[in-house]
C-alpha cells in the first residue's frame, strides 16, 4: 500500500516540501522520546520507509538536532543498527523579559541546558519605551556573542513582555506598567541587533510564555498560570495550547469585577480583582514601609516571604485576605475553563504557602460543578523566572515543530527540504 | 519520493487501518468542498497516488458517503474523468434534547438536508429522570422507525442536556434545573431502544451542542455561546474546537459573582449572574403575570418579545436590565477568552434587539483591550433549536473524521480498512 507521493501523479513541489518538514517533525519527536532509537524502530513507528527514515535522519543529524550514539542488535541476524539521540548542544534558543523594574535573559539548547541566565535590575519606565528595548538590545548583544564564541548557533528569541503583544508583528500594542502604547519590539530589536539579530525573533505576553513553561514542565492539558507583580494576568493552556482568542488579547484577569463596592482600580472602575491581590495592595496592606522607589517585584516578594516566615501577623493577615481574593478570581476561571491545575506565578509564587489555603477554601466553596471540577492551586517552581523560560521555550519548540528552522550544515546525503 | 509505508518495512496492521481512516477523510474533506472533483485532482491535492485515491474512493461510495456526478474533460488528451460529490442522503445523524419543559428531536441526513425535526412539551421534573428518558426513547424510536422505512441508515444520535455530562459514559453528572443526579442516559436510552438503538450515543451539555451548531453555521476560531432559559450557561469554542476543560465542567457562567450584595440564587449565593439575566428573573421583572404553572420557555420568549415589540414599558426596561447585566456577563469572558463573536442563544435570541444594545455599552466601557478586543454580540438564528442541530452535527462530524462509521455496503472493489 502506497499511500503517499510518487514522482509521477504525487504532490506539487509546494506539498512536497511541506510532506518532507513534517515527516522531519515526526522523527524527530520519536527521537525526543526516552531511550535510544534505530532506524528500522523509527521506519516502524512512522510507518515511513527505511529509505526515507534514513534520510530524514541524515537531515536532522546535519541540522545539529540529532546524534549517532550506541549499537543495538536488531533481533538475531542482520548487522547492528546505530541508535539515534537528541542532539541540540550546538543550537541556542533565547529567552528575553522586559519588566517595569528589571531585564532578563536565559539562553538555553536544544537538550534544554541552561547556557546562560541573567536578570539585571532597570527601570523601564524611566527609560521609556526607545531605550528600553535598545537596553535590551545590549543585553542580547552580550549574550549572543558569547554564545557564538562557543560555536552556538542562536535559532531564535523570545521576548516577554507585560503588556498585550502582537505576535505576529511583535508589536506591543499596550503595556499599562510601562506605559507602553504601540512600540515595535522586534523591528527595533533586530535593528538594534544588526546582522547579530539576524534571527527569528517573537514577542508575545508574559503571562502567555510563563503558561507555556509551566506546560512544558508539567504538561496539565488545561492549566491556568495566574501571575501578579506590578499588574496581574493570566496564561491559559487549553487542550494543551495557549489559548490567545480572535485577537490575542485573552487572559485579561486583572480587571474582573470581584468587588463592585471596592476601591479605585488604576483602570477607572472600582474593584478589580487588581485592587485585591495585586503586589501594591499587599504591600499597602501588609508592608507599607515598603512602599517606596520602584524596585524589583522580586525583592518585594522575598521581603513578604520573610515577614511571612516570621509570623508577622499583619502580612499574615494581607496574606491570606489576597488568598481569599485570589481564590474568588480562581473560582471564575474553573467555572468557566475548569482547568486541571493552577499555577501561581510572580509574587505568588514566593508566598504560595500563605495565600493558597484561603484560595482553596474559597475555590471549594464556589465551584459550581463541586468537587469533580475542583483544581489544585500551586506556586510555580519557577517564579519571576517562568516568562524566560517560555520565550526560550516557544522558540524550540518552533525548531521541533519545523527542523529546516535550524541551519543545514555541510555534509552528505541529503536530499534538498 | 515514498513517504508512506510499504508493506514490507512500512507500518504495522494497526498503523495501515489509522493511515487509511485518515486517508478516506482527508479526500472526503476534499470533496465536501465546493465544485466536482476528479480522482485525478484529488490525487494532486491530496498527495496521494491515483491508485490509492481510486480505491479510498470507491470504499466512500460504497458507504454512502459520495457519489459520482457528471463529467469532466482532464486536459485536452486522455479520457473525461469522472466528478465526484458528497452523497450522505441516505445517512442520517439524529440530534435529541431534554429540556425541563420540552423534548426535542430533529434529523438532518449527511448532506445537511432536514429529514424530520419536532418538539413536544413534557414536564420532565415531574417524569423524573427515568420516565424523561423512557419518553425521549418512544420519541427516538419513532424516528428511527420513520427514517429506517424512508431505507435511511442512522448513523449516531446526539443528546443534549441541561446539565453537566460525562460524554465518555454518557452519564449525565447533575442537571440541577432537572433534578438530576448521576443518571446513566446513554445506558438507559441503549436499553430502551433495544436493536433499535444499536447506533453510537453521544451525551453532551446542551450549550456545548449549541455552540458547535453555531460554530459550523459561522465559523468564528473562538466563538462563545452564551444561552439561558431556566438556567444559564455557555458553550465555549477556542481555536476551532470545543473547550471542554480538563473534566467536562466549562462554561459555567450562572453562577458568576455579578453583584455580590444582590438578590439569593438557588445555588445558595448571591448575586449570581442567573438572578440577573435568567428567564425567571426576566419574567418576574418585565412580565410577573406570566409566573404560573411551568411552560415552555420558548413561549415565555415569544411572549417576552411580542409585549417589547408591542412597546411595553415594563418589559423594555426588564430587557434594558437583562442587557446591561449580559454585558457584565459577556465582558468578563471577553477579557478572559477575547472571542471574535459573541452568539446569544436560548430566550436571548428572541428579544436580542432589546438587550443588545445595552450589552455592547457595557462591553465596550468594561473590554480592558479596548477595540481590539471587542467583538459583536448576536442572537442565535437557531434559537431553542440549536441543541439538537448541534447533537445531529456532532454525529455527522464523527463520519466525516472516520468515514468507517458508516456501514460498509456490499459492492466490487475495496481494499478492507
Amino acid at each position: 500500500m502506497r499511500e503517499h507521493g510518487d514522482a509521477t501523479t504525487g504532490p506539487s513541489p509546494v506539498d512536497q516540501a511541506a510532506v518532507r518538514r513534517g515527516n522531519l517533525a515526526r522523527v524527530l519527536a520519536e527521537i525526543r522520546r526516552p531511550g535510544g532509537h534505530s532506524r528500522a524502530a523509527l521506519a516502524a513507528t512512522t510507518g515511513l520507509t527505511k529509505a526515507t527514515v534514513s534520510s530524514l535522519v541524515a537531515e536532522l543529524i546535519r541540522r545539529g538536532l540529532v546524534r549517532e550514539s550506541g549499537l543495538r542488535q536488531e533481533g538475531v541476524v542482520g548487522r547492528p543498527g546505530r541508535l539515534l539521540e537528541l542532539d541540540g548542544a550546538s543550537l541556542a534558543a533565547l529567552g528575553l523579559e522586559i519588566g517595569a523594574n528589571y531585564l532578563a535573559v536565559r539562553g538555553v539548547d536544544l537538550a534544554d541546558r541552561v547556557l546562560l541566565d541573567r536578570r539585571v535590575g532597570f527601570d523601564a519606565v524611566r527609560a521609556g519605551a526607545a531605550g528600553a528595548v535598545d537596553e535590551l538590545a545590549e543585553l542580547t548583544a552580550d549574550a549572543l556573542a558569547e554564545l557564538r564564541r562557543a560555536r552556538i548557533e542562536v535559532v531564535g528569541i523570545g521576548v516577554a513582555v507585560p503588556g498585550l503583544a502582537d505576535i505576529a508583528t511583535g508589536t506591543v500594542h499596550y503595556a499599562p506598567n510601562l506605559l507602553w502604547q504601540d512600540v515595535p519590539v522586534a523591528d527595533r530589536l533586530r535593528e538594534r541587533l544588526g546582522t547579530a539579530g539576524d534571527v527569528a525573533v517573537l514577542v508575545d505576553n508574559e503571562a502567555n510564555l510563563s503558561a507555556l513553561a509551566e506546560f512544558r514542565r508539567d504538561p496539565v492539558t488545561d492549566l491556568v498560570y495566574l501571575t501578579a507583580g506590578i499588574g496581574v494576568g493570566a496564561g491559559l493552556i487549553a487542550d494543551g495550547a495557549l489559548l490567545r482568542g480572535a485577537t490575542g488579547f485573552s487572559g485579561e484577569v486583572g480587571h474582573l469585577p470581584v468587588d463592585p463596592a471596592g476601591g479605585a482600580c488604576g483602570c477607572g472602575r472600582h474593584g478589580c480583582l487588581e485592587t485585591k491581590i495585586g503586589l501594591a495592595a499587599v504591600v499597602r496592606a501588609g508592608a507599607p514601609d515598603l512602599l517606596d522607589a520602584p524596585r524589583d517585584p522580586e525583592e518585594l516578594a522575598a521581603a513578604l516571604r520573610h515577614r511571612a516566615e516570621a509570623g508577622q501577623p499583619r502580612v499574615l493577615e494581607a496574606l491570606d485576605d489576597v488568598g481569599r481574593w485570589l481564590g474568588i478570581g480562581t473560582s471564575i476561571l474553573v467555572n468557566l475553563l475548569n482547568p486541571g491545575a493552577v499555577v501561581l506565578g510572580g509574587y505568588f509564587a514566593a508566598v504560595a504557602p500563605y495565600v493558597v489555603p484561603a484560595a482553596m477554601r474559597e475555590l471549594r466553596s464556589r465551584a459550581v460543578a463541586g468537587e469533580a471540577a475542583i483544581c489544585r492551586i500551586t506556586g510555580s517552581a519557577f517564579g519571576f523566572g517562568a516568562a524566560v523560560r517560555g520565550g526560550a521555550s516557544v522558540i524550540a519548540d518552533r525548531v521541533f515543530d519545523d527542523p529546516t528552522a535550524a541551519r543545514l550544515r555541510a555534509g552528505p546525503g541529503v536530499e534538498s527540504a
